[in-house]
């Protein structure tokens, strides 16, 4: 089987994405990774890198010429990328860029979908409808956004928020026992087949302090996680829970599960940035490819200030071919 | 000035309590403890350490005793504790010592308070109906809860929740601007008397993922959090915030300040947890006196196995320490 390459839009031209995509190049050596090609326009790396770019016409070319400069398949922005400047053209361009990555990942001419960090008040300007990115991958795929996962992984620590972006005020009121178990079930499919885990360990968090101390302060643990995880358990799945969701992330009780299912944004993503807020991945389960990104913002406030760290975006790429990689061996 | 002793409360006598507090007596040279004592029943102790105890008959002789072996003052408890069992007479008993050793702290025959882990659901049994230590030491020091603070803390992350033992579902309802600023205002003071920061830097949390983003998710931030933030620095507080939860936490947000105030109890003790589950400390500001207690519980299913660990309890025992001597240093 050729290797094909994995395609990088470079999300925003005036965040932080193209500079990372590019220290992600410079480090290709050290950091073991395999040819990608970026997508976006040359112009928003040109403002903050003097590397090598090879423009590139077609993802075909990218292997071959990784080691020459970094490949580039150029979309044109109207304007010209300021960093930290985030305007409307930008992104417009950033939202062709990820369209055409989607697309070249689509038709198995990119092995896998990493995409950079976006400005959504920018994208929903434009008239973008999607809550984020991962929905819009989404609907590429033909997959509806409910039948996928966002798993937010670090070297130490996976977790999984069953609910993301609304009020905190309304998460007891979205959650039920069947949510919960629709996503465990596209978790443990994923972490068998992307991830290499034959037999995942899935802990579940409560929603209330001390997971509710048995109904004394709140019944959401009863009424809704316990069934869930009966049921879970009933399928087979190896579900401990729910526990106090303050307890599970100390190195000791990390130790006890290969991921963490939690019932709101922070409960997931606070644990997961204080541990990993450099290297943090973003990924999107149960998707026909993979698609990863780095767990962080388009930084305006440091774009071309050359402090953005890279970390991530080599986590994001890393990730995204050791999961090709687990795919395609299944195949063979 | 004569030194006096600390009082430490053995908690629940079938709890980790009491061989915690021994093992730390073991520890007193290498972490230069203080002279403690210890307030409750000696059999607790004997039945999972098999050091030397030294039974006081008052205060007075703690210091004098202190490495002869670990001062004890008897409570009595009228059944025999065991490991790992609680029962009514133990709840009897872990209350009985919280009872006394707060007396002692009161009328100055011992400098500060350590408690040790109780059992709430035994305690409640007995008919305790305070939700739980701080309370019942706030009252017994003639100072209503609503105007003490709990904050926990360990060597790199301070965190007071607003708000702890109450259904997440009922979070957004209990929060207003003014609970905000009062639990900030008695958290300087105390930072700025007993923790020896002439000018904390207070970082608030917003409620809703992203803070909120502009009252896309939630809008808590806009209508109680900034209020109390602006009010706060007309005051002349350091506050920064409403900040996003999950981006406070890592090591660089870290040192942007002294404490976090946290709106709900995950959100302080997930990151504090993670961090610190071994020797983080809760300690009760806004007293006359100095209380601190280990963060963490009875852990009746190691208890009397030597597997539970002392740091937390040394932490709070050398925190009361330091904030003691502080306010001793400020008063000469």
């Amino acid at each position: 089987m050729s290797v094909k390459p994995l395609a990088v839009a470079l999300g925003d031209p005036a965040g932080i994405g193209p500079e990372i995509v590019a220290r992600a190049w410079d480090c290709r050596i050290d950091a073991e990774l395999p040819p990608f090609f970026a997508v976006g326009d040359a112009r928003s790396i040109e403002a903050v890198w003097d590397g090598p770019i090879a423009v590139i016409t077609s993802p075909d070319e990218a292997v071959a010429r990784f080691h020459e400069g970094l490949p580039l398949l150029q979309v044109a922005d109207a304007s010209t990328p300021v960093p930290g400047q985030p305007d409307l053209e930008g992104a417009r361009c950033a939202l062709d860029s990820l369209e055409l990555a989607t697309g070249l990942v689509r038709s198995c001419a990119a092995s896998a979908l990493v995409t950079g960090p976006v400005c959504k008040a920018q994208l929903y300007a434009i008239g973008f409808t999607h809550p984020g990115q991962t929905e819009f991958v989404s609907e590429r795929f033909g997959i509806s956004s409910d039948n996928t996962v966002m798993m937010l992984a670090g070297p130490d620590l996976k977790v999984v928020p069953v609910t993301t972006h609304i009020p905190l005020a309304d998460v007891p009121s979205h959650l039920d026992s069947e949510l919960i178990c629709a996503k465990v079930r596209v978790t443990v499919r994923a972490l068998q087949r992307d991830f290499g885990i034959s037999e995942p360990r899935i802990a579940i968090a409560g929603l209330n302090p001390h997971a509710g101390e048995n109904g004394e302060i709140g019944r959401e643990e009863i009424d809704i996680i316990e069934p869930a995880i009966r049921q879970l358990r009933e399928e087979g799945f190896h579900v401990t829970g729910p526990l106090a969701a303050d307890a599970m992330f100390h190195p000791r009780a990390r130790a006890q599960y290969d991921v963490a299912i939690c019932l709101y944004h922070d409960q997931a993503l606070i644990p997961l940035k204080t541990l990993h807020f450099d290297d943090g991945v973003n990924t999107t389960l149960g998707l026909p490819a993979i698609r990863t990104s780095p767990d962080h913002g388009t930084a305006f406030d440091i774009a071309g200030k050359g402090l953005a760290r890279p970390d991530a975006m080599i986590a994001a790429i890393r990730m995204a071919a050791a999961c090709v990689e687990r795919r395609q061996a299944a195949c063979c």
